[in-house]
Formats: C-alpha cells, sequence, structure tokens
C-alpha cells in the first residue's frame, strides 16, 4: 500500500505574534507527508534546490516516507515564501514568494510513485494535475487541493481536475468562488455533480465539513488557548485524512469511515499549528494522534431524549 | 416558571438576494421570546410606539408569552432598522438606525417580570441591564448578550454585568475584542474569570462553541441550501438555549443539559434564517424542533475505536 503525494517542498519564513523562523522546511506536501505517514508509506512528489538540505530531506522522511521522488534540481532554489500574520491569526499577508524550481516543475513520477493506491494532488498548476492524473496506474482514491488562483486563471482545467478524482478538499471560499454558489452546502453539492464522491470543505479556525451524496457531516477545529504557526494546518489535515482512508478504507470509503477521516485530519492539524513549521508534527507520536481525536469526540457528544 | 426578557422589540426593513421586506416585525427580545416560548412561558420586557400593530402583538404572543410587560409609549415610533445583506449573507450594511423610543427607555418591570426564574438580557445599554439585575427578586440564571458599541463606549458598565450574570453569549469577535485575547478559548476562559459560569461564542454560519470552567463544546451550525434571511439568528439561537436551560436545568446547569441547549438554540437559530424576520419561527412546531436537534446530532456524531 502507498500514498503518493505532488506538490510543494518550500522553505518558508514566517512571523506571528509569538516570533519569527527563517527559512524552515514547509510546502504543502511535506505538510501532508508528516501526517500521512502515520497510517501509510508515502511518497512526495515535488522538486528542491540545491540548497535543499539532508537535514530537511531527513524530516520529509520521517516515519518511512520515501523521498526517492524528491526531485534534486541542479543549479536550482527551492521554492520560497514568506509571510506575516496578523494578531488573531486570521489574517496573513505574503511577504515574498518566489517560485525558483517549482516554476518549471514538471512531475516525474516512478513506477513506485505511479503504482500508489491512493494519490493526493496537492495545490499546483491543474494542467500539471491532469499530467499526474494520466501517469498513474490507477490509485484506487484520488483526493485534490487547489487554490484561488487556479479558480482566477485556468479554472476549465482545475473542473477537468475535479470531474476525474473522488475527493474535493478546498477552502469553503474557493468552493464558494469555483462554483460562484453562495450558499456553502449548495456549493459543495454542486461539486459533487461534477464527479467527485466526497467534498471537505476547510473553515480554518472553525474546523472543516464534509459533504457527500448522502451525508452532512462538520466537526470544529480543537480548541486551542496557544496557536503558534497556522502555515501548513489544511494540508497536515489533508494528510491525516487522506492518509487515515488510504489505511482503513475501501475504494468507497463509508460514511463512518469518511467520518473517522475528518477527526484524524482535525487531530492532526491541531498539532500542527501548535508549533512553527514541522516542529510539533516531526515529533508527534500516533498515540498523542489517537488521544486527541478522543478529545475531540467528548467535545462534539451530547446526548438528548427529545420526546 | 417564567423568564423574563429584557430588550428591543422592533420593526426591521431588510433586503437580502431573496427579497425584500418593509417594516416586518423583529428585534432581539422578539426573536428570543419566540424561540423561548417553546420552554416557558416568556415576558419581554421592551417599548414600543402608537405605530405597533395589535397584529404584532399578537405574534409576540405566540405559545403563551405574556406581552404585559411590553411597555406603549404614547406619542412615540417603534424602534426601527433598516438593513441589507450581501450576496453571501455574511456581511450587512446597516441602512438605517432609528430609535425611537428606544433611545429614552428606561426598563419598568412589573411585580411578574421581576419575579422570574431566568432572566435574559438582550443587547441594551449596559447601565440598562445593571438596572433589570437590581429590580429582579433573584432569578436562579441569568444570562446576556451585547455588542462591539458597548465595549467601544461603555465597556465598564459592560463589565459590571458581566461579573453578576451565569452566562455570557456573545459573537466570538466580541469575546476577542471584549478580552483583547485574539484566541478564543483564552477569550472566554478570562470572562469566566470575571464571574459567569458559562461563555457562548456564537460563530455565525459556523455555529457556535460552548465554553466552561471544565468543559469545552462545539456545535456547527445546520447546513441549510437555501438562507433567507439572517436577522435575528443569535436571539434566536439564545432564546433556544436560555429557553432549555430555563425548562429542563437545575440552578447551575449540567454540561450534559449546557450541550443539549446548545443544540436546541442550534435547530431555533437554523429555522429562524429560512424565511424573513419571524416568518418560519411564529408557525414552526415543537416536533419540528425535536427533528432538527436529532438531524444536528446525527451530522456531528462520529465512533471510533482508536487503539
Amino acid at each position: 500500500m502507498s500514498l503518493t503525494v505532488v506538490g510543494s517542498i518550500a522553505y518558508d519564513t514566517v512571523r506571528t505574534p509569538f516570533g519569527e523562523r527563517q527559512r524552515m522546511l514547509g510546502g504543502a506536501a511535506t505538510h501532508f507527508a508528516l501526517a500521512a505517514s502515520f497510517f501509510d508509506e508515502v511518497r512526495p512528489v515535488g522538486p528542491v534546490g540545491d540548497d535543499f538540505t539532508d537535514e530537511d530531506l531527513a524530516i520529509l522522511a520521517t516515519r518511512g516516507t520515501s523521498t526517492d521522488d524528491v526531485e534534486r534540481v541542479a543549479g536550482g532554489k527551492t521554492f520560497f515564501w514568506e509571510g506575516e500574520y496578523g494578531w488573531d491569526l486570521n489574517s496573513r499577508e505574503t511577504i515574498d514568494t518566489q517560485l525558483n524550481v517549482f516554476e518549471t516543475f514538471q512531475p516525474k513520477l516512478s513506477a513506485a510513485a505511479r503504482a500508489c493506491d491512493v494519490l493526493f494532488l496537492a495545490n499546483i498548476q491543474p494542467q500539471l494535475q491532469l499530467d499526474v492524473l494520466e501517469a498513474c496506474d490507477g490509485p484506487r482514491f484520488t483526493a485534490m487541493d487547489s487554490m484561488n488562483l487556479w479558480i482566477d486563471i485556468a479554472r476549465d482545467d482545475l473542473v477537468k481536475v475535479i470531474e476525474r478524482v473522488d475527493c474535493v478538499i478546498l477552502n469553503d471560499a474557493e468552493l464558494r468562488q469555483l462554483t460562484e454558489k453562495p450558499n456553502l452546502v449548495s456549493a459543495a453539492r454542486e461539486v459533487l455533480k461534477w464527479g467527485p464522491s466526497v467534498v471537505v470543505a476547510k473553515q480554518g479556525e472553525y474546523g472543516a465539513a464534509l459533504v457527500t451524496g448522502e451525508s452532512f457531516f462538520a466537526l470544529p477545529a480543537y480548541p486551542l488557548e496557544t496557536v503558534v504557526d497556522p502555515t501548513g494546518a489544511g494540508d497536515t489535515f489533508a494528510g491525516g485524512f487522506v492518509g487515515w482512508l488510504a489505511k482503513n478504507a475501501e475504494d468507497t470509503p463509508s460514511d463512518a469511515a469518511l467520518r473517522q477521516a475528518m477527526a484524524y485530519g482535525t487531530a492532526l492539524a491541531s498539532y500542527n499549528v501548535e508549533e512553527f513549521g514541522m516542529e510539533r508534527v516531526t515529533r508527534l507520536t500516533l498515540d498523542e494522534v489517537h488521544d486527541r481525536v478522543e478529545a475531540i469526540r467528548d467535545l462534539t457528544q451530547f446526548t438528548v431524549e427529545v420526546r
């Protein structure tokens, strides 16, 4: 069993009210991989430059993740992002984006990467997502992320990707923008009509909602008194969600499995934001993940005999 | 057993993407009363003008609510608010506010209103909330709402009110502003330190969170494909929440009762926004409320054997 993820491996400089970290390991594929590595053998596909260190490659390899498909571009520099968060961490400003080796990235998947059981297409250009779908041998479950930029400038290609995957994971504002439907439930149902069987709406500090043809499910985020760095929370959520399904679900995940996956995604995202970058999730244990899933269950359950 | 609510009884003109209603019945005390009337004998205290119609008084009296403490101000006009909602209903612009009889409102509580078991102080000037607390004979449970205006211009009085009530129900942004704490959990815990035993953070379309000394609980809003008019959703939530506790809880509500109350508040708020103004909640039945509580339970529950 293996899980291929295609996306960015990056260096981030991040300022939050809790401090600053310069050029620390980040990127969507990295956050996804560290979360999913609790559940499956993960294979990130993405480019890095000469500046990428062996120490950071070792972090990416946490819990057995294969780094064989990390492409080292000679003479290139690793994708760089710099951002600053506002006082309540709900707003952020991008200070600098240097695509570097990501600008000309053409995914080259090894035989092992193509043979994956589960595929996650992190936020990259939709045409590249289509190329990866073509290249793979036929994973039993495919999921994807995207962003407002691609809705603006490459919507047709993006819709083609959506038509071919099982699961779409987007922010609620992106789902609204994509479908031009102001109501989240209507927006999610519209995306389901295009082909996917599962839509997850990420809602930032408020949690996430799951919409399928038969079911609606919503989970709040785990309540933390101290959130240090929200960067990568969405990709960590996706790693927990898709990783759990890779290990615990059949071709068509049951409603129960999808709800459990939501809880694991939520638990992993909550750990991710407790410290900067990959710091917390790198040394996280599976027992801690289970503990938080139980805590999330406790804070959402109620009993009522209504009549 | 009786529940006194002090707050605005108003006429609203509302425009949403679904249409417009002119001078329809509204106001915080009205929305609260129509929801709470499922669970207790409710007694709204608030002023109206000569323009207030018998038809609207009859709506306020739905399900046995006493209108004896509705003060008719001779020569006065009823509080008027006009607003317009944006395309996704999450933003709204106030077009006009005419305080009218509300400008000089001094709550005069009848003996029956003072003898209430449960008291809800809707969003009015904090000094008036203090006057009402003084006037009452000693309700076993007191809850309150407020708004950003009072945090800006009457914070000291507002804090005095908070110190004397059992339960604070505010929007999450108001809790942050009030405590100057960007983190919602920290903000709620700060308010608990001031005196109350229960803090509810309303989160609009995302639902609501409950924080006590021992427990955290969160519920998503009920997912509706069509939201017609969000006006009064927060007051309707408060009416369901406080009303349920008035009927089903002891002096110090248990964690289980508080969670149930959150579900009833959420259910009632979801009906309120399905149509304009009081239209839906006026003709709502208790069976429909119970049905939605069960639906909310179904969409938040998951089981997981974690080890």
